[in-house]
């Protein structure tokens, strides 16, 4: 059943321009149109995409923008023609959406809808060309669709899922985004076998998330490399067996890595999101059958030089997005894995703030001292 | 049984020096030592590769060479402790070795030898780095451990496979690197999909191979792409549905390919030998799935740019190295398989002519005018 709903006026963290942190600001949120929801959202975590919003990494984003894409809330009201989910359902917003009727959608191998930004649909203001948010009387862009940022946004019902009424949306909110991808590349994209050797460049949040998809796989071997060793604690609590920091050896980190594994690491993962990693992790998989995941998303416009003679003997290179989830599909899923205790993800919220402290989040976050800080509203 | 052998003195073409064309000269071919075997080499295609050991451009090999490796013929004698083979016995060189006890030999989805060249050990002398070739006092290099441009030639017992002795080496010679390398890119390292559409760049011996590859897993689209556009006729014959000249187009060929498919094609080969239309094929390939071969062998020293996105969104860019075929378990079934009609691999072999014309078929290879020329002794 549609409600028509009025202009709610709420807090929301606005960036008005490349640069300047968020300013904690009154907007007003429409109500949501024909195929729309408008969600209120109870938490919501910081990832480093947002930071990349911040400092204007995406070239084709237009500002003012509110950010935030890893959050969990209530339906507050739908649109016409809106049938997945209702009034006081919990929800999760899905920043990559599954419209179920385009032909990714409909190929059971894609994740890729076709209505997401990477098909040069810019996600920056809701499908009718218009926004939903206002503030000082100017109009203020969405991201991704989702904008959990704001205490209440609005999202098209491909871009959203109902989960389970009693999971905890101050825990689950970080399967909108951090834990699918990381999980996902080593489970779907990597399908890591169990018994085997596994290297993950990175040990923020998605880094972490690798590691328990690796574990839950079945790796051996799972060894975690980042240049903060203030991480490995963690990472060895969440699955890795042993921990490496590049500061720590004359040679490059793949010819170290090459060295202790024989030929090179079965599957290695790259969740830093620098080129220059990423050719290093190529480097690190084994000669004949290593498998090297792009997960981390390098700077717009910067290019992979990969030497051809590593994939001729039988190395592969793929990347993914959103670990390879259908997330519509398996949000659900994940949230009752989740209840079931059945992967660790409370290990990734390593901070909660209220809202009013996204700055200090960010913060924590630059600094390397946060894995996830979630905010409360 | 092991025999006792004499040197045999034999025609053979050598190339003195980097960029000199290949001079038929007497060579003496010692007998072979233990674990190597001695065969007189009936059939050699001439390949790409061959070329590029022409015009020098492996760094790492050492001159001068007897170069050759698609070759066929018949043992002429054994060294001690050889079991796989005895005199008389029909047999093709192996390129890539199968020593069947290395880690890569043991592990099922390998196929890169760890005797192989690859893996930074040149195969340019055998394996005891001592040569089997003299001329004119001087020790020649072998090639790949096979060198058929010799008509007598020693390779280890790792490097070779006994055939079905009905099989007419002046034709199943091109098993020995050609065809494999294509066909297997499709079947093996790509595992084309029934219905599936597939663009090919590059329509030499390899491409063609692919398309064959292609065509009995299924494709449902092939779409050869070459400027040459004589190549036209014989992809078509062998299961190209359609073939683009990128000189007819205003567009990059990739927009033309994504254009003409929807969204990119399933599954795009490489078979030049170039980082340029490796981005391109790349970049040809579906948003959400597209797999993309390295194929052809780039020069070394070269690198591909990639852009990062294009692999986010799921594409995978792999490799392979002899079509992913374990080539001594491989060979003898597709001598089977070409007996029996399951490819036609005669169509590949545009040119027979005598040893003694090596030059007249280094110089068709060159003008595009031969797919595989085969030289008889």
């Amino acid at each position: 059943m549609a409600t028509v709903g009025k202009v709610i006026k709420c807090k929301a963290a606005i960036i008005w321009e490349v640069g300047k942190t968020p300013s904690i600001e009154e907007v007003e949120v429409a109500p949501p149109k024909s195929h729309e929801v408008r969600v209120k959202i109870v938490a919501t975590g910081i990832c480093r995409t947002d930071y990349h919003v911040l400092k204007g990494f995406f070239p084709k984003l237009d500002y003012p923008v509110i950010a935030g894409h890893e959050g969990a809330g209530i339906v507050e009201s739908i649109g016409p023609g809106v049938t997945c989910v209702k009034p006081g359902d919990k929800v999760i917003p899905l920043c990559l959406p599954q419209c179920g009727e385009c032909s990714c959608c409909r190929s059971p191998k894609d994740n890729c809808c076709l209505k997401t930004h990477f098909c040069e649909r810019p996600q920056n203001l809701m499908p009718d060309q218009t926004s939903r948010f206002t503030c000082k009387g100017k109009r203020i862009h969405h991201l991704m669709w989702v904008s959990t940022f704001s205490e209440y946004t609005v999202m098209p019902d491909a871009s959203i899922v109902k989960i389970d009424n009693n999971a905890p949306l101050d825990r689950v909110c970080l399967l909108g985004c951090g834990f699918p991808t990381g999980y996902g590349a080593a489970i779907n994209t990597a399908e890591v076998a169990p018994g085997s050797s596994c290297a993950i460049f990175g040990l923020g949040g998605v880094g972490l998330s690798i590691i328990m998809g690796c574990k839950a796989a079945g790796a051996s071997r799972i060894i975690g490399i980042d240049i903060n060793k203030n991480k490995f604690a963690k990472a060895k609590e969440l699955g890795a067996t042993e921990c490496l920091s590049p500061d720590d050896f004359k040679k490059p980190i793949n010819e170290v890595l090459v060295e202790i594994t024989g030929l090179g690491v079965d599957y290695t993962f790259e969740a830093i999101g620098l080129v220059e990693t990423v050719t290093a992790a190529l480097a690190s998989s084994h000669m004949a059958h290593g498998v090297c995941v792009v997960v981390g998303e390098p700077p717009a416009g910067s290019h992979l030089s990969v030497d051809p003679v590593l994939l001729i003997t039988g190395r592969k290179l793929l990347g993914c997005c959103m670990g390879g989830f259908r997330l519509k599909d398996a949000i659900p899923k994940l949230v009752s894995e989740y209840m079931e205790k059945k992967f660790n993800l409370d290990a990734l919220r390593s901070h909660v703030l209220p809202f009013e402290k996204i700055g200090e989040g960010f913060e924590l976050l630059c600094s390397g001292k946060s894995i996830r800080s979630v905010l409360l509203y």
